[in-house]
């Protein structure tokens, strides 16, 4: 058997982190090797994420980019945005690809990033990173250095969306992302409005049409139509843990049958694992891909109010974080994309 | 003391029949006399609802119109559509006032009922039936012999809207509904969809672009504009049992700031004690409405992409039925309209 | 119209003073003229509890307790514990009657409480202050200046054990409570612990065998045993916001029927409004009791393994927090024990 | 590659079965050749379980048990007892190894299992029929040709209180399981009992003192004593879906230290690698297991009250059937006991 390759997570004690730990850990051809929290160093794994007992045998290391570059070839960077930006570049210095979740590495316009966040202290790596959404771009994410792996949201919506904007079958002037998200989105930590008496049995909206995903979306929708597009975003909580529901409404450009849409979505998406399409009359939902790396989309058309409406359903810590990550690593490692991504959906 | 005015519940089997006993048992004019079950009948109200225990001190009767009529002034209906516009006429002729909380007379065209639902057999009332939306109605509202309760998701669409619509500061070829649901309004019975292992930790869409609110909100709305409008309705079921969201997208007609509209909502619902409004930057949620009459409505303007975005939220059982069916009632009866509806909603 | 009494609550900022101020904001005799939070302070009300708009409409002040003892005759301290020793004793001394949430006024050996707790530093008090169980102790509330509202957990333990206990019906070395809590029981505020992802779709114990609500069930059983009771005690967190499930294990002391047990029951509680017993053959759940006052209680008896079980509901924020509160202050105030505590429970 | 051994589920139509089915297809030496239903037969498995789309690729067949004889090696039977009784001979007589998971054959008294069930059709199987429970039947589970795989409850209780019993250590009159169990328990179906109002933010006892599990921990944990054992038991539905925890109560037979305890429960378990043992101080929770086949257990001496408390965990559609069944099968096929089942619990 020939030595697997050595990956490592920097900034483990996060929901996106003990995910990708769940994966790794897993994975026929990688080797879990270091762990990092500023918080738990020298912990073991397992008391933090009793889940994890006898799957990591690992403890908690300390955020040194420099040490973990050493071990490692493969690193996933689960640290906020603003951390990532200064975590990286050491990592890729010391040799290391990576697959960075945060933010940081999504925009190739610098301008966007800092009008959206903050100002960037690696603009010089934005060139060079990849958007790691692998049904758009497979090929370059196998050459790449460094994934800036998307946004939750964004992926939800992006998928949707992808092959209405591209084929132009829809007005780009309407576009409309209503989303709907559980909880985990919001992170590990201790939150008065994350916690669950204020979630539980409740229902609404949050920093509507000024969410941060939103640039995200247009970044990639406008490459698909080739102009600059708009997208009208509205994110709101869910009482559950996982799950991202997009409700996509696009204004049709032209009258539009079912099966000549269905037909657009097979054709778009025929030789990708991971988006599963539901035949008109049938809807995805968030259950159905809970735990899994699937995005899964169904629509329909309402000819009287020339609208089209598609549905996608992905799980926010896999699909919008964790397994896509991976899905990321198997394309730059040479894998099969498929590799250590064969989960059920757990439902119910 | 004088009397109570005596009131029966019929079909007081389901939820929004629960909720009316709730309501009528503490409401300080009315006396509930009968609640009727065809399944139920002849056991205790507190066997079936035990959370009614030493409140309601009824058996359940058998639904026979002719029978309530002998004893209640007024009558909530809680039955089926269809069955409704078989059991009202009777229960009308036997000089009952009645407030309906199926479909059947929410609608003053038949044909469209009909369109909807299937034909009419009691087409004659349709003219007379109020609709029961007392922030639209309320002076009708007091003379009506019949009042057709609207439905749950129209009430907050329609809430949500009006301002808007009625002032056309929004293009009425725009409007979009994207609506979310607690369980609750799927009724009460035994179905594997709406099962707690299918529904929870789970978000979907359902009968998009076909559901039958849909022409109850066109009516009402273009009521309001005094011109055809279409509106895109897309329910969905969110894991809780109460409350529904619904967030509204509309096209600006010329552009809006937060303060204008603002002040728009503030003098069309000035005199009206039953919604609250959220002053720019805060956002309803459902939590906050449980078990009150209440709707709660908020705002965001997306001036890059010339929209507004309502946020309006109910309880389905109780503004989005059965306390909005007190409401009514108390308007009819010429009591104050917020008569035993002083209800503090219930949070966490 | 008589001048309603001035009511205050000291440390309203969480769940219990939001309960405390759903309840006195609709009390008949009451009027809220206060609510304190240091945090708070200077902020409407209905700003930081949404649900609240158009029903509380004051700001929050400074928990200062000589400015509330100037104002108020009724005090509600819903502080933690140890910061109710220094507060409430000003309270009084400013010639306020209180009502206190905390644990510190609940013992009336100071030894229990500082083996529990810590120092106690107003230790004078525990002679006067009344155990706030109207079950137990309606007569000598009438007249109390100071009264230590139960603990949620007793609350429920002892109302479901004190027929058996004082009848000694039941071995005293045997007594097991089993009992499951809802969040809300952990207070509002940000923890990892009760964020809605750690808790949701699971379920777990914690503080088995060393909560301190121990002593205080032990306390009271005591004393209607006339004799030492201990009882071993295991609290579990259910994912729901409100309630408490008590599953109750006694050894019989002697073959019990379950006619004889229910008679017990129905003579104990007899003139007790807010108990409600189910007959042999249905049982309670915390969903019946949901916002009220009420205690639900039913049993089983095994023969077999000479044991009964007793399962007792309560909602914990209510009638183990907050509608208790109210209750004693009915009874100190000379109100009927129900007024303001007609809410019929919100279900589903 | 060799051919992988070809097996079947007979009665997939519910949860147990959706279960079997996403093991099974990830199973590196079965072959899923057949599903069948009664309800869905000649549907795509996956238009009825969605989560299953490009995961399972059958239909579902008929229930018959010869033809699923002449295909399969093993069976899986997911059918309500007294079905199961019918069915099983059958396919045994067809050549068939069978993993029954109905309680049909989980009985080696006939006259017990018709005590709490009904007539037995099949009883002279009993005899060589093996409980599935493989800490405590391993070598015996390698040559069975019949598995009865044990009840939910069953598997949670037995394991927790095994290492005790079989020691001694406690009173054996003594023990009480107080289990909380997911609604998944309940099995996939429409019921109002099970409907998401009626079990969410509720919690309520069921079937006390007198459910089916009962006699099987009994017939266990009096295999393990060497001498006849009761227990007392009683269920309680959790809203959530997946999930048992069991609080196990006993008396103690002598005093007993956290060491000794834990020594002993790591002793017996050594070579079990799905028993994960919590150290003193550290408590077990369901979410911990969830979609997997560990049962996590964890404990606590209460000196004074002369009791062990033990928590025992397990995920009910996992360990409490179908992990199980999948840990039986490769027990009787020669596996790896972890073949297939190194499944990471999904959390949150």
């Amino acid at each position: 058997m020939t030595a697997r390759v050595k990956v490592a997570v920097f900034g483990a004690s996060g929901y996106t982190g003990q995910e990708l730990m769940r994966l790794l850990s897993r994975h026929p051809e990688a080797e879990l090797i270091a762990a990092t929290s500023r918080e738990y160093q020298g912990r073991p794994v397992s008391r933090i994420f009793p889940a994890l007992a006898r799957v990591v045998d690992l403890a908690f290391t300390a955020p040194d980019p420099e040490a973990v570059a050493a071990q490692a070839e493969f690193v996933f960077t689960a640290v906020p945005h603003q951390t990532a930006m200064e975590i990286v570049p050491r990592l890729l210095q010391g040799g290391c690809r990576v697959v960075d979740l945060s933010a940081d590495f999504r925009f190739r316009d610098q301008a966007i990033y800092e009008a959206w966040y903050q100002p960037h202290a690696a603009a010089h790596l934005l060139k060079e990173a990849v958007y790691g959404l692998p049904e758009l771009y497979r090929d370059r994410l196998k050459a790449a250095k460094l994934v800036g792996n998307p946004g939750c949201y964004p992926t939800c919506v992006i998928l949707g969306l992808a092959p209405l904007v591209k084929a132009k079958l829809v007005r780009l002037d309407s576009l409309i992302a209503d989303c709907k998200s559980g909880v985990s989105g919001a992170g590990r930590g201790a939150s008065l409005a994350t916690s669950f008496c204020e979630v539980s049995d409740s229902f609404r909206a949050y920093k509507v049409a000024e969410h941060r995903h939103t640039p995200e979306m247009e970044q990639e929708l406008s490459g698909l139509a080739g102009e600059p597009v708009k997208i009208a975003f509205t994110p709101h909580l869910v009482p559950m843990s996982r799950g991202i529901l997009g409700t996509l409404y696009a204004g049709l450009a032209k009258p539009l049958g079912d099966e000549e849409v269905f037909g657009l979505y097979q054709d778009f998406y025929a030789d990708h694992p991971f988006v599963r399409l539901h035949a008109p009359g049938s809807l995805p939902a968030t259950g159905h891909v809970r735990g899994s790396n699937f995005c899964d989309i169904g629509f329909k058309v309402d000819p009287e109010r020339r609208l089209i409406i598609v549905l996608s359903a992905i799980d926010n810590l896999a699909r919008g974080a964790s397994t896509q990550a991976v899905h990321n690593f198997n394309l730059m490692a040479g894998y099969p994309e498929t590799l250590g991504l064969d989960l059920v959906p757990l439902t119910p």
